[in-house]
């Protein structure tokens, strides 16, 4: 079991009129994460096959903030699987600063297909997905 | 007690390339109606008085996710305060569409001082704000 | 002419840690304005139509900065179509606060047609939709 | 004469409904350029030095948009000081992916000193400021 690890530095963008980053940024950060961490087993968040579209939706987000980050401080997410289901995925991803935490969050998507004019459809995670991502379920 | 509402149209860079309201973007619309609420009591989320700067940094936010929004898309977000600390506040957001629960998402925030050079300090929330405040506390 | 008139406020996550509106988020409420004088004539950016998909690729977009804008002040913005092209429209936009121009800016976009798996074809647009636009053209 | 260079990748927030890297985001990546090429030289574009505050203020911004780039493309900002006056910068940025420009853009920033309490000053660039940013210039 490994975490997938990133860094990213923060942009002035990222930042709001407190002078830190602002808490929705840390979503999209997790993204950020998530799709790395895809594409290091050679998957992408949205996947054209013979059946159509595969795709992830998400059903939950949350994120716990316990120091701020500012402009230009670098930092590492760490990413796990922490709950690989039958149809979904839950993410666990920690924001860390300095060897400090900052934050830390979970999302969690459901592999969806998308069928033409027709709301989303959960499916079970194709094998071939799930073996691929095994390497990064938390077991601890 | 009572709900605040607000009104908002999904606008276009809300959007990501799934078509939808992007899932970060829903913190930052529960910001801006925790804002609104507080502008509707005469407050501000930041607030300068006579011992300097008093303000409410995020110590958790999370969201869940039933149905997406898409561009143009009108939406109702119907806030209340969940619960109302001694120091911290949880405010509880339903978005609404022509009559369904899009998502529904909470915040929590803690009152603070920030002393100069120094970290933000946890505060009891002035009773002047708390009273302000208690109209919109949940006790359904 | 008239110009079209649109009112916002200065959100939270607008702002940046030099405590203003940043810079980029200009652009965001220039679509956004755009956005709202289509629909006041009963447009939408995004048409669907028996020949497909109908939409506005931008060509160019740009802003002087006059005067920042910080997190709760109100702004209007003024609207025109300064040019209205055979293909192309240039909307001309004007943020005002309180009395003042804070910034100016000009957006210029191509009408397309969208075909399946090729890039995007510049058209004439067509006379339903020129006819509508005249009244925000101007001939100052 | 050198053009800095780095290089990103198109994240998923930073697209639209219409698929593509949404236009205002092209502005958020030339920043990002700027500051890179600053911290390159040992700047930051938020200094703090005996006199206090030492920032840049944007007076412009423009960019034109020739293809769009998609979800997960990667692409290489080339960024080049255009003018370097006795006041003012102007960087010019060329978005780069797959060896054809995507877009070009240009930022102009004015060197202030932020006195307490009363608007931004701009001053002469500092000469070690100046020396240090002088191998970015174009003289093409």
């Amino acid at each position: 079991m490994a975490a997938h690890r990133t860094r990213r530095r923060v942009e002035f963008r990222d930042t709001d009129a407190a002078g830190i980053m602002h808490f929705s940024t840390f979503f999209v950060y997790m993204e950020q994460a998530e799709h790395e961490l895809l594409r290091s087993v050679g998957l992408s968040v949205l996947e054209h096959d013979d059946e159509g579209i595969l795709s992830w939706p998400r059903v939950s987000a949350s994120c716990d903030y316990r120091r701020p980050l500012r402009f230009e401080d670098e930092f590492e997410i760490e990413t796990r699987i922490e709950r690989l289901g039958e149809k979904s995925i839950t993410f666990a991803c920690r924001f860390l600063h300095e060897g400090q935490e900052a934050a830390a969050g979970r999302l969690t998507a459901v592999c969806c297909r998308f069928p033409e004019g027709r709301p989303p459809q959960s499916i079970p995670i194709p094998p071939r997905i799930a073996d691929e991502l095994r390497r990064y379920v938390d077991n601890g």
